[in-house]
């Protein structure tokens, strides 16, 4: 009680770095990381947009990477397609709703799609933990969902039965393995990415239609998670999403731009592999794996730098975004 | 199953609006809802902000509601007497970090403050349960907090002992309730306004410091929940929150502008209820006690509108905003 009091009252004077409370932050222990903690993200893994220059003439450059297998790989495989035959080249982003998304492809609804886009079905929203996952992909899914039921770093309070969970308002449990965030159902079993901010998605029609690729957004507000298993999630932006979140706001229904002049038209999007060598954008992601993320999630559940006085105990799994950082070229 | 396969097959015929599976919108629940289901906002408890227009020459206003009493209320007390002091006309935004907060303040850090602030302890940022409550407030929370442990629209999964809880990452409970966001944990017990996007929140340096009320900020980004009980929350945004989270983020550290040239001016910050009669706006928020925002906290949480496949089965806190609306004036 004493240590506690003198504390408070040296605060002042103590809040230096040398302060006894102070902890890394969350941004410190990324900046730390050792090299071995990273891992390169492939050139074809990359979808780099350029949008036409601002009204300062500045570059607007998005670069997006794309969900890994065995996730969302039709759609995956059609952007692919698509940026091969540089079909997004002229056309815009075309709706920037408040809190919501920023939208971007074909206005006209009439550009012809090239050939070979294959027809997911809704089914590959998800994937089951019982079959078809690369050996890989299983043991790091399997050891995250295992470990989520007794690790306390992004957990939530509802301790059932002696073991702490992560479940929250979605799904029984949310993790963070091979580089991104993941939910799953007890009951299916089943595992599927989820919507954080900077998450892209595939526009789709009503039901059963599931979007072929074509039409993309990707989301500048709070996480919309009921849109988990309804929408393909296909990647997420890594850099320059200001370009698209500090849009002006549509005006018409659904922040979709009433008038055609104020879309913002798209230069080119190319995978990084199609791009002169000295023209890639390179950039890697923090192994989730590795004890560094592990560190890394705790100080975002757990805020311990000298700012904080009641650390939360935990995170939700939006909180706790994957550090992805520029590789010099 | 022959019943789900029907209606399988017959989606692409039946997606129009007489779909036997389709369920009203929150859109349209909140369209829908009668008059008595709405509370007037007073006009001490709407700050109006103006910023200079934008570079096309438009006005850029935006509409804060303060918090109600009891909580946060020296800071809301203080922000009162610095709009009454005119004492942010000629101040800017001077922070926009992108994914979480645009600020407001005086950049010099040097404006002399009005007379009469008051300073806040920490203890402020929240309230007990087992005093100081008015009779409404108590009630209400009360209310909302035993409903919540039974109630199932905004529910996480964690079932335990036979009923559910809708506690998260954050806290043991959270409710909405008086119109507002709140979590409240067992061990206080205390309850704390929590940090949704929209929410304006007091800058502050370091503990001690709680912060006068000049300095705000408001949330545009996924929600900063370790910020609950950590910074005092006033208020939220009502109207054009826009013109904040569309503004271009600051190259500087947490996002503040590094070239002065970039902030941008705020004109006037004044009480609705300073403004002349035919100036002021006026705003009603739902009642959050009432039938129909049980019905639209239900559809947030389960969509069944048209476009929806998977209903989520939960909310988190942040994901039911309290309907908001302009009243003609």
């Amino acid at each position: 009680m004493l240590r506690h009091l003198a504390a408070l009252l040296a605060l002042p004077l103590l809040a230096a770095p040398s302060c006894a409370q102070e902890a890394p932050s969350p941004r410190t222990i990324v900046a730390d990381a050792p090299t071995g903690e990273w891992v390169a993200i492939a050139a074809d893994d990359l979808l780099v947009m350029d949008l036409v220059p601002d009204r300062d003439g500045k570059p607007r450059r998005v670069v997006i990477q794309l969900m890994p297998p065995p996730f969302s790989q039709g759609w995956v495989d059609n952007i692919r397609t698509l940026a091969r035959a540089h079909w997004w080249d002229g056309t815009s982003v075309n709706r920037v709703q408040d809190n919501y998304v920023a939208q971007w492809g074909d206005a006209t609804e009439k550009k012809p799609l090239p050939a070979g886009l294959k027809v997911v079905r809704e089914s590959g929203y998800t994937v089951s933990t019982g079959a078809n996952l690369p050996v890989s992909v299983a043991g790091a899914l399997t050891d995250a969902f295992e470990a989520a039921t007794e690790m306390p770093f992004y957990q939530n309070k509802g301790e059932v039965e002696g073991f702490w969970r992560n479940g929250d308002a979605y799904a029984d449990v949310t993790v963070l393995a091979i580089g991104w965030p993941f939910a799953s159902d007890f009951k299916g079993p089943a595992v599927w990415p989820v919507h954080c901010y900077a998450t892209v998605g595939v526009g789709r029609n009503l039901s059963p239609d599931t979007g072929s690729g074509a039409e993309l957004y990707t989301v500048i507000g709070h996480a919309p998670r009921h849109l988990d298993r309804n929408i393909a999630v296909v990647g997420r932006v890594v850099e320059g999403i200001e370009h698209l979140s500090s849009l002006p706001r549509g005006k018409g229904e659904l922040g979709f731009y009433d008038d055609p002049a104020k879309r913002v038209p798209i230069t080119s999007v190319r995978l990084a592999s199609e791009l002169p060598e000295g023209d890639r954008p390179r950039f890697e992601y923090m192994n989730t794996e590795g004890p560094t993320f592990a560190r890394y999630a705790q100080a975002r559940a757990n805020r311990r730098d000298p700012f904080f006085i009641v650390p939360a105990g935990g995170a939700d799994i939006c909180n706790i975004p994957v550090p992805v950082r520029r590789v010099k070229g």
